[in-house]
């Protein structure tokens, strides 16, 4: 019956691997290591992860798919979304900081798990990148560049923190994030009103086009 | 002799590599055969190139050598520098288009290669980053980072315009980063003047406070 729900399986997988690679390292633990630790059959282990790297990078996987699916519902504000998006992911590692601490550690000893770290943190770049283009028709790819690549940067820089070993609250990411927001101009804050017929709206020089044409068509009555 | 002057024979052995890459595949060529048709013996492709692949990333590792040395000159304003040694890697791409599209084109075929890209781009993040840290003592980690990964990745999207055909004048990126630290509060069109005793400084409020300071100092008559 195991094969009916197969994500708790999935993540008991991964914490085994973890552990195993924390007290023995990662070049020395094998499959077969893993798969009896978790009391998974070998080839349900590959059935369940391509190999032996993949159990590192599953979280980001399931972290990257749900972000997906996040930004893929309605939302107001695409800039707040994608913000409230790498919120989601800082608070999957923070809710468990030492499962995250033992997985980073296992990262930064080994060169191809490092890298392949930093072409799985760019897949969220790219993702915000694509979302931010899609939700505001005649945005300048500029803006959806530095703005995806702002707010993963500080994301990063952030959980990095958490993981080596620091007491950080979610509030501080939240902070770095309203600055980005402030540093396109598009910080809720500063958002026309709706409440009367006549709208006067001001917006910062600095804020895209695309998004004061955005702002305006949902203030105006219709 | 040719040991004395390895740095044209590197070169070309980069050129008659992504000539063969591009004509029969990079899968399908050997290191025989560039060895070949640069007319350089094997052992000497081994010793200047690390393998294959690294034939592919060479111009990126001698642009990063320079842009760390360009770095490592002295600089009135470290956020200019950054942006001016972004400019520098983008104008040796647009020297040869032809050569780096041709580069482009077999990296973009090639996983491996993708993410070797991915992973070489992010090495000018975080050289710019760690500059402005040792550049600007007391800056917020936060806005290091974040400047950072801004002007990369408006410089790796004007670039990449220019490599998939477009004719993308340098003033572009200039523009881009021109914004970039506009963001920031840095550009120097907002630069205290130093021009009498009484220095009246104004800041915008999204400045780093480590800049103010820096601006401060370096206007303030000793």
């Amino acid at each position: 019956m195991s094969d009916t729900s197969p994500a708790p399986s999935r993540t008991a997988v991964v914490a085994a691997a973890i552990d195993l690679f924390a007290s023995q390292g990662y070049d020395h633990t094998s499959v077969e290591q893993i798969a009896q630790a978790a009391g998974v059959s070998r080839s349900t282990f590959f059935r369940q992860f391509g190999g032996k790297e993949d159990v590192v990078f599953a979280d980001h996987e399931v972290l990257l798919d749900e972000s997906r699916a996040y930004l893929a519902q309605p939302h107001d504000d695409p800039w707040a979304a994608v913000c409230d998006a790498s919120m989601r992911v800082f608070r999957h590692f923070a809710a468990d900081p030492e499962l995250a601490r033992r997985r980073y550690a296992i990262v930064r000893q080994v060169p191809g798990l490092r890298d392949r770290e930093i072409v799985t943190v760019f897949r969220y770049e790219r993702l915000f990148d694509e979302y931010l283009r899609e939700s505001l028709l005649g945005l300048d790819p500029l803006d959806a560049v530095g703005f995806a690549a702002l707010v993963t940067s500080v994301h990063n820089h952030v959980l990095r923190r958490l993981l080596r070993g620091g007491r950080v609250p979610a509030a501080v990411l939240r902070r770095a994030l309203d600055d980005a927001m402030r540093r396109y101009g598009v910080h809720p804050d500063g958002d026309a009103s709706a409440d009367d017929d006549l709208v006067v709206a001001t917006f910062p020089r600095r804020m895209p086009a695309a998004e004061v044409t955005r702002r305006l068509r949902a203030a105006l009555p219709r």
